[in-house]
């Protein structure tokens, strides 16, 4: 069995050297020492954002380590796009059972082929004996005035979904035998599952154009209501707009627009910008490469004592009840 | 039991708000957001360090929630203090087999008690259920040029130690029943080994004046070849100058020496300076209200070749073969 340094050397600090700029000099102080040393370009401030998965609630201890260290990254540089934020570096704390060489070897490869196409360098870390464990923290910068936050929505704005919601929470479930899918759609599942993409390019093409943002992992209906309640404006939702995959639109409607609407694991971003800059966000779109849709619109508080909510309604513009939840940790689903 | 959301805010949210100052506006955005936004001052970096706390290897399940509180931020804070860095901020995450009203209460109330006394702000987090886990990163700030590296000795350098050494791990000795010790010193050894204190002041006193530094987490035999590696450079060290309490010293000598050179979780600073700083050094140590203790020196590697190597010897100078290793968390102990 590896010792604790060595393992740490052998999978994470000589790659992360290795991926370190030659003129690091004076910048960046990376792993071996008490701290590492980071600052923002000048104008400048750090995102920051933590993240912590354990096997069995947010991975099944079957999940290929490969794909366990892309998403534990992923997830981590989703809440960096949702700020608009250029990533940087991260941390990652890991707590193991053993120190198993296929396994890490897999996993250090899934986390630094994302981590290199984004430029970040892994700064620190710690790694202990223990129930499998993953927290990373990870660092980007961004302009202060121009960070995509959660209380800057107007009444009046635009609510913007990027990409498709659903497919996560339909793999789960197929997983899980809640329901069936051809082959071909659980591997789209799956995927979406496993393999979720960062909307980095999306989030830094938005900065100035959108009000406020966020990314969705634990459902549009929560994760919506936090923009809500920070921003103290309400929102109407066409369901029927909710963008969603081939693959989820083979599923019935039921089990589609709980996908939708309270799956979780999307990792696409949910933001709100004015009407008149439709066009900006488009091009923004265009230039990250990643479809955005329309769902619904802010409006404002009738009394300001009222509590933030939900309207939904379908694409007649009928009103809907639903009880929706997002995902909550500690409720078991 | 409580939601995820309603325990983060009841425990976390409410009081990291009211410790923030008023003038917050532009500064730092902390919980609520995808991520908090941090900057350094002017012409300083961030320090970052991350540590993972696991039941049953840093701790016992019956610890006192509120003394695993303060340690948990109390070993990140060490960090800081190694770097010469002043701490600014932290992130908290936390994995729970159950939401414990009365367990979040006690961990909350150790670790604000600590973080206020520091000014060191709780920014963000997550919490999870699963096995017990906890994963700080703390942010300090330091002027790049006087940060406390570890690859900074000089040959010559004087080799120093805060506080006393051991009595951490004779605790852990006492309470496992390797062996024992009167009530007194006992309950002298847990308050090591639960209440560690970070040496901040001492850090900062030293900028400017120590050449390489560290905390000792995992025992002096093992951390001080990380200084000894990254500097490329020799140490003697004279086994009878390393400070121990009072408390130790009824403990057998064969047990004082495997406490203090290999004991772990002293969270002592181990530093290096030049023989013409030890007033300076001193000084430093009385405003930080630290003793100090001079245990050795730091040596040229004979050849460029040769592996750094602590010479141990006695106080009459005779050298003795030690075979100490620091703690792995991967060797099981």
């Amino acid at each position: 069995m590896l010792s604790e340094f060595s393992l740490i050397d052998r999978f994470f600090a000589r790659r992360a050297a290795a991926g370190r700029p030659a003129n690091a000099e004076g910048g960046t102080l990376g792993i071996g020492d008490d701290c590492a040393l980071l600052a923002p370009p000048a104008g400048e401030m750090l995102a920051i954002s933590t993240d912590m998965l354990v096997e069995g609630r947010h991975f099944f201890a079957d999940i290929d380590p490969e794909a366990l260290g892309h998403k534990a990254l992923a997830v981590n540089l989703s809440d960096l796009a949702a700020m608009g934020a250029q990533p940087r570096a991260f941390t990652l704390a890991l707590s193991l059972p053993k120190a198993d060489e296929a396994w890490l070897s897999g996993f250090s490869e899934g986390l630094f082929v994302l981590a290199e196409r984004y430029g970040c360098e892994l700064i620190g870390g710690d790694t202990t004996g223990g129930p499998l464990n993953l927290c990373i923290t990870v660092f980007g910068s961004v302009p202060p005035r121009t960070a995509l936050r959660r209380d800057a929505a107007q009444p009046g704005d635009d609510i913007w979904i990027s990409g498709t919601l659903g497919d996560a929470r339909a793999g789960l479930g197929a997983q899980r035998g809640e329901w069936s899918a051809t082959a071909n759609d659980a591997a789209t599942f799956r995927r979406a599952l496993e393999r979720p993409e960062p909307r980095i390019a999306l989030g830094l093409a938005l900065r100035g154009i959108a009000h406020a943002a966020l990314d969705l992992s634990d459902g549009l209906a929560g994760d919506l209501r936090h923009i809500l309640e920070r921003s103290s404006v309400g929102a109407s939702v066409d369901v029927d707009a909710v963008p969603r995959s081939a693959a989820l639109r083979r599923l019935p409607p039921d089990v589609q627009q709980r996908c939708t609407l309270a799956g979780g694991d999307d990792y696409e971003l949910c933001f709100t910008a004015p009407a008149a800059a439709r066009a900006a966000v488009e091009a923004a779109a265009q230039k990250a490469a990643v479809p955005v849709t329309r769902i619904g619109t802010i409006s404002a508080l009738e009394a300001a004592t009222d509590r933030p909510a939900i309207a939904w309604r379908n694409a007649s513009g009928a009103p809907l009840t639903l009880t929706l939840q997002g995902f909550d940790h500690f409720h078991a689903e």
